[in-house]
């Protein structure tokens, strides 16, 4: 159902061709004439109508505003389907009782470090290795990734590890290069929006790891996962990694709450990002340890041997020993919400 | 020390003017030009530039931007007073190693309702009870408190269940009555920037929690906590409650890392309230689990018997016997961050 | 007409629980069962529904949301009084077809500074002296108004100039002294949703000028407004001045849509201050500008004889010699929108 | 020159490690020891320092916070260049004295319609074509957009009107088929840090219409211009079209400060989009005025012959005859602050 409100003084004949575009439709209408203003009760399957069409009743004469009341996105929802997804990759499951920490550098540099820092995340715990190939920098002087190189020395990693690997898609004409090397392909949070690469990575059967835009809401952050989902990809993983709000003593606002909101409305899983969310490697442990205790099914953290020499987002990775003490806080905190790591 | 960034362009006059100006305040002043702009380093103690003459400053021909490098907070910052504050109240003390929980209506009734309310928290935990004698509403049209009666009914309660009362102040004028019956002065976000309610508490020697208004950045917190410390009154507690976000999927966002944050810049301690951070009962349980597991000193809970019938807040309460419940798994999660309730 | 939108699975005894409450509220309840969820229509003047009365729905079983239609705010809306009102002050009247620029220091600072600069933008064509004797400043160190002393400046400034006088009020007890010296009342930002304020100033027969607080949205704003007129006082001024948002290059973000949106909802008038909306003297011309061309009834201007030594707010104000260019270029403007200055 | 802020307690050696390392790299420092924290200030062309080395400072150990005075852009810079750019498209030329309105419908729908929206608006004085072949919508369930089709009839309605074109790229693999057909190449709001696809635009010869992101600071915008010049592309036109802010009355809020803000930084010419800032039509006029009136070099409108049969932003879009009273009014305007239509 949908609820459309008409403007004090609408008129009768707005009223009446309203209502026969609504009937040409296929719905019915209820209408509700009070003190000051008349509201039309849209009834039938509203979720068939599109964004495109609610926004055409917008603009018809007379009308004030248009409520939507059916959530648009479809495939992603819980309403849809009501138990837990749950996504493979090799001899992993994520989005169940395990919870899973991906670790690594933010960006690839080269083969002998990325490997130290691998083993050492494996053997305080975590399950995943993270590292960028292609980096989406803010500035073009930055360093931008390695490119193939990268994914070469994730893979080689990866053989020698057994940790699957997830890196970042920037670009859909990447598709196959990074096909060729990921077990999970990273949509980063300035891509979130980026439609043709969503529609890219959900016509493969590859997990899709989705990071939140810096200001979209939930909801859209559950379209974004239904585009890729209407081309026949569902295995997607749900990642908070902060918004940006008028606070600037952190980085990014970590926004918790949409934790428990996105496992309301959504049966996907749900990962956090401390690292990218809070900015400052001091406070990455307080926001993991926060994340597990709000239900996150995971969380992905960075972690370099050398935060000072890192090429990328030195100022927000963890030393080993550090992530070290926080992995072993972390079994704590999960057991104490009924889940393992 | 502060900086003083010039305008490209700006004359040898301009400089000299400046220059002039910061040595007659008794400060020295290292010039440095680069390729486009000149840039002049504030040298000496400048925390005693108030944020006039600062604003002066980038007002004088010539100037571009200043940047302060100093906090502009004293009392309230940590590189005043390294050690953690622990405020007591009757036999509690809040800021060590135990977790209080404050909880109760948000607004006081009558006397039935609030001791059962009150029987029923303490049962599970709580220490402290809260309740509104007088509301801030956003409209005028809604129950805006008992006022003095309200109070009455905390102190009664208090006598009762031996539980201190935390009650909000919303104007100056009602200061003697609240300071007859209330342990704990509650400043509500909308009254963080009321600066004249800010000294009138401040001087007094009651404790004082101050809530993070819905714009204000952490450092505007601690500025009004430095109100109330300015004029005498150091027993400041914090407490984050969400702030206003583009977000509409809750009712705040709920600002998590602000606990790791308040706690690094400050010495007071930091309470969190997940009931109105969120703002819908589903998610008062995950919030207030990871406001502990980063590192809150206590939490603000708003039980309701019956939420339907409650006359203020009824969809962010919890019930009894869900607050109950609550208690038994943050007891854990406490433990896991070597903390206890 | 609201909505009252169903959990999928909510039992049909849920819905009736919730049906028959509404029954008992004199409503009729219109049900629309969609595929997956159930949608009530409330029907009847839902907008005698409190805020506390809707919160009450949302909590009970069975129910996900509910979704108000009617705008909260009643004597404040256009739907109540569609003729826009138009507030005498002495000889000028705002609201009207002339623009009237209020301008002036943002603290009195002492008698020969505010005569000289109220001569001068009298002279320019200004209509309003402006000028705070109580200051809400955010550090307790900074200059905080001279009080009493500096309203008497001001009462003197009118005796010679003609202008009336606009001036803030922070603090219920000081009510007495404002009435005796001030034209308009001023609320600032920081005390928009400081009710008691509201209603103190409400109850009086003084013309309001009620800034828009910083995080406030226009409901707010005409909440606010809602909370002076439900006391008896229809004299309220808006006044737009900035939104606090995640953008740095200036103080606050001037939000000018909120000008035809105000106009829209309301029949009060609608004043812009582009000095604290912008922060930085070189935007107010611009913004003046665009704000007269959006539609705004009058603006509000710092301006200072010699910013470099102003006690407050310095980096924003305009000389007067800057001030005397806007304002002509501001009488094209208004022309241009079928105004006049 | 740059500032590092050391924590209080850092050590003599962790300081020296600091200055070892700034003089490694050719920087001269300078310290400042005050009461309770040491300041570095970083001497010498640190514009050559990039955000990772900045940002590798900043977890050096003893290092609290790095301060970046230099502007991360600077081939967008006004600092670079002093001269207003003036970009020539056919004998159109955008940032000079004359001010051009960009008009058309949101999408491309089909041949008649665009060509009657086309005359229409270029009778009323608009001087470029719009319209979105490739369409970014956040349903993936909403019309797409034409493709290569849409781009033929725009290139027939130049064919027929004489008008240049506007049309947006979303994907790098259409670079070529975009080259075929456009004039100007728009990169829209969700595409502003696509990094690739600014890359790829950047190393062509077109125009580029530069969309500012819902949560792109004006530094952000600058940035992402700085990646198109950085290619040898420096027919950058930037737009200010809304960011996203917690007010819900308008679809986005315009920020029409950023247009002084961009012209006093930057030497980049500035379109307004007040369809897209406001989201509603009514709002259209009102905002558009605004814009010339703070300096906006051109505007950007959507027009629709029949709105509420647009397949897409039919409720934002003009009909012809309000955007041809409009034109009337903008022209009024425009001479008002020395501009022409």
């Amino acid at each position: 159902m949908d609820i459309i409100v008409l403007r004090p003084g609408a008129t009768a004949s707005e009223l009446r061709y309203i209502v026969k575009k609504l009937k040409g439709r296929g719905f019915d209408a209820t209408i509700s004439k009070g003190t000051e203003r008349t509201v039309i009760g849209v009834i039938g399957d509203t979720s068939n109508i599109t964004e495109d069409e609610g926004n055409a009743f917008a603009s018809m004469p007379g009308v004030e505003k248009v409520h939507r009341i059916t959530q648009p996105f479809k495939l992603a929802s819980r309403d849809f389907k009501s138990k837990d997804t749950i996504i493979r990759v090799g001899k992993n499951t994520i989005g169940g009782k395990k919870i899973h920490v991906i670790a690594g550098p933010c960006a690839v540099e080269n083969l002998p470090t990325l490997l130290k820092i691998a083993q050492s995340v494996k053997k305080a715990g975590a399950t995943f290795i993270r590292g960028g190939a292609f980096k989406p920098r803010t500035s073009p002087y930055s360093f931008q990734g390695l490119g193939e190189e990268g994914l070469k020395f994730l893979a080689e990693v990866r053989e020698k590890t057994g940790m699957p690997v997830i890196t970042e898609i920037m670009d859909p004409r990447d598709m196959d290069v990074i096909l060729k090397y990921a077990d999970i392909i990273q949509i980063g949070a300035r891509n979130m929006q980026n439609f043709r690469l969503l529609r890219e990575v959900g016509s493969h059967n590859k997990p899709i790891f989705l990071k939140r835009g810096l200001s979209a809401t939930v909801k859209d952050l559950l379209m974004a996962a239904e585009y890729i989902m209407a081309q026949g990809n569902n295995k997607v993983i749900l990642c908070e990694r902060g918004i940006r709000t008028f606070e600037t003593a952190t980085r990014n606002t970590l926004d918790l709450s949409a934790v428990p909101v996105l496992k309301h409305l959504s049966h996907l899983p749900v990962i956090v990002d401390p690292s990218h969310g809070a900015g400052q490697w001091r406070l990455v442990s307080p926001m993991a340890k926060a994340a597990i205790a709000a239900g996150a099914d995971g969380l992905m953290i960075e972690v370099h041997s050398n935060p000072e020499e890192a090429l990328s987002d030195g100022e927000q990775s963890l030393k080993p020993e550090k992530f070290n003490v926080l992995m072993r806080e972390l079994r704590v905190i999960a057991k104490a919400v009924g889940r393992k790591i």
